[in-house]
């Protein structure tokens, strides 16, 4: 019989006792943040489990002063068999057979938080955000409509997982306005280069790791050791703004096309609530080198969904659906790679897939992508759309279909505002 | 007459009461780090004169405070009137005719540690680094290098202060060992692409800017009041491996090849300390957009210097001599700039100039520049190097001259151990 919580969640609920994500949250406007986790429409404070001492497995018993701390990266810090008896504590406290909490009247009060009540926060300190660019058919997609069908994929793609390094100071939470992002576009001619608020904002559609215990600087992480330094995984967008990415951009990268702000959704889904999920990654050819190359190569079955919804329209519309599954290169080959040079990661440290975006075109999961660089605008409820216009909000969510319930992600949500005058 | 210490203060010392750089130490293995700044051959510790109640100005007074803190981050906060205020307190405090401290055995005792017994540390807890790329002759010899000589500078080099982003976790202070990193390199022909130990490692001489109080996000910085967002220089030496960059770069910048490691001198030499080797600018032609053009454009005459001591050899051969004043985007640009878009910065952010090239071929900031790539070879006191090897030490000096002392950075250096096998 599948594990049931004495909490009622509703059967589309994302957060059953099946998942138990973690995240941070503070009741008020001026407590003080704490962990916690959902369950249903609630959020359960493990500061308040961590006091009534109930976090009382052999590890935790010992450390459970990282719930009393105002973001996850003390408990990330403590690794998986840390995870593994804080999620058999928890599930067993919040199953319909355990009295525990269920008949504690004042604790129940104490710890359980309608989640509609509760402000949620970013649930780590992020020391520092990589991107990757595992998905094939982005990386074709974007390589077509810049460079050409020729060639579209750079020779080093099937070698080794593509990555830059972000900006950590603009992630924010999910529900956090982003303001249109003023800068340079290509000159025309010989005119100065174009100056003003972006023309080709987008969205792009990736999920993002959440690094757990780091390694040494110096000591890279075995690619089949790496899932242990993975905690879990969060929706995410990362905003960019494809005219200034696309002036700026040679030789060093993406810079202010993209460092105008990331949101990531609140609850963090563990790998183990995942692992009811897990799938084969895609047969990679060519063969990776060695230090890529894993005894066991994983994707998750996430399905993932882009919804818009313009300013003053009541409804949304689907834009994009998606699956992690796309992924070519897997979480664990891009924490190798990232390490294979002795590149320290830290608890907290947030790795972003990509663009994730399978073969058909409804797939797509950028903008950029979906209009062909705006030159096919897209249909959205009576409107169409070439690239963000202000107003919009852009909604990803993102599930796993279980026998019964959903380990789901909740949304990832945010509302473009004018660019300042 | 000049200002002088009661501390003596060797002529040639790059710590004379005119400079009075902070920094974080640590008196002995298990005490605290606590701020400091250098005084000729001591450290005065801050946190004691705190404890003394003898920062009595009106901002000070009531938050010194952040002198008891492991980094400057919350120094950095507090802005430019609180340093002034900081500045004139201590160069009140430590000047010869001032009896407070001078005559005060016991705190002398208690706050002036010899510099050659302690540890210094990171000054600053760093959020997010940045590199930018603003030397004129380094863009254009890396680009005749990789791309050949016609037009080896990129279009938008002359309208913005390229730049992407580094790695914040990395980065560590003057005499840590770097391990030579292993990586993949472009393939020969057919076969799979090179893996192994980096056969290009270089390093690369640059300066970086502590930026001190931040902007919100959405809000950009104006390039006239950039300056208030920069509390001072450091040295530093951004590693890199150039075969791991030459083949990981294309479309998204460098990654692995710089990752492994940055390198930054101790002490923070505040803007004030510069300002009477301040000098013009160089002038920009094509005028820059209005958001990046200032009513003040100011550049900093600090000579720079590279040498480098081979394994097992008594003597460093100077390799490089270059001058900050080289750059082509100055530091209030490079702010302006970053923050156009609304990206937010911190306090104890680092924005790193790119390699400091000037026009002679000896004032070239990296060996791929003075070797060109390796064709080239060096002459080093009996030996020659088209990369570094291992045993290298790499160590980087800079100075200004005043009217009878030095305002200088002390060293910045790293020696190179061998990869892992």
């Amino acid at each position: 019989m599948a594990l049931k919580s004495f909490i009622e969640v509703r059967p589309d609920s994302h957060f059953p006792i099946q998942n138990l994500p973690y995240g941070v949250f503070k009741p008020s406007p001026n407590s003080p943040p704490r962990p916690a986790v959902a369950i249903g429409d609630y959020v359960l404070d493990l500061s308040e489990i961590a006091s009534a001492g109930l976090f009382d497995g052999p590890i935790l018993k010992n450390s459970s002063d990282c719930f009393h701390e105002p973001n996850l990266n003390k408990f990330l810090a403590l690794g998986r068999p840390a995870w593994k008896e804080a999620r058999t504590t928890l599930q067993k406290l919040l199953s319909s057979t355990e009295p525990t909490l269920r008949d504690n009247a004042d604790l129940r009060r104490k710890s359980l938080v309608p989640m509609e009540n509760v402000e949620v926060l970013l649930p780590i300190a992020i020391g520092d955000y990589t991107d990757f660019f595992s998905s094939m058919n982005h990386a074709k997609n974007c390589g077509t409509i810049f460079r050409g069908p020729q060639n579209p994929i750079p020779a080093n793609w099937f070698h080794l997982p593509i990555a830059y390094h972000g900006r950590a100071s603009s992630i924010v939470i999910s529900g956090t306005d982003i303001i249109r992002p003023r800068g340079q576009g290509h000159p025309a001619g010989n005119s100065p280069p174009y100056f003003g608020p972006s023309l080709k904002l987008d969205y792009e559609m990736e999920m993002a790791a959440v690094v757990g215990p780091g390694n040494e600087l110096g000591k890279p992480v075995d690619v089949n050791q790496a899932a242990d330094h993975i905690f879990g995984l969060v929706l995410m967008n990362d905003w960019s703004a494809r005219d200034i990415q696309a002036w700026e951009y040679v030789p060093l990268g993406p810079f202010l096309g993209k460092n105008f702000g990331t949101t990531i959704s609140p609850w963090i889904v563990t790998l183990e609530a995942l692992e009811p999920f897990s799938c084969d990654a895609p047969k990679q050819e060519p063969q990776p080198l060695p230090y890529l190359a894993e005894k066991i190569s994983k994707n998750y079955d996430i399905s993932l969904e882009v919804k818009i919804k313009p300013a003053g329209q009541k409804d949304s519309s689907v834009i994009t659906k998606t699956n992690f599954n796309h992924l070519y290169w897997t979480l664990t080959q891009q924490v190798a790679h990232h390490t294979i040079n002795g590149c320290n990661l830290r608890p907290g440290d947030l790795l972003g897939t990509g663009t994730i975006s399978g073969p058909e075109p409804e797939s797509f999961g950028c903008l950029l992508e979906l209009t062909w660089n705006g030159q096919k605008p897209l249909s959205l409820n009576g409107t169409t759309r070439k690239f963000l216009e202000d107003g919009d909000e852009v909604i990803i969510t993102g599930s796993c279909k279980g026998d019964g319930y959903t380990v789901g992600f909740g949304t990832c949500e945010g509302k473009i505002l004018p660019s300042l005058p």
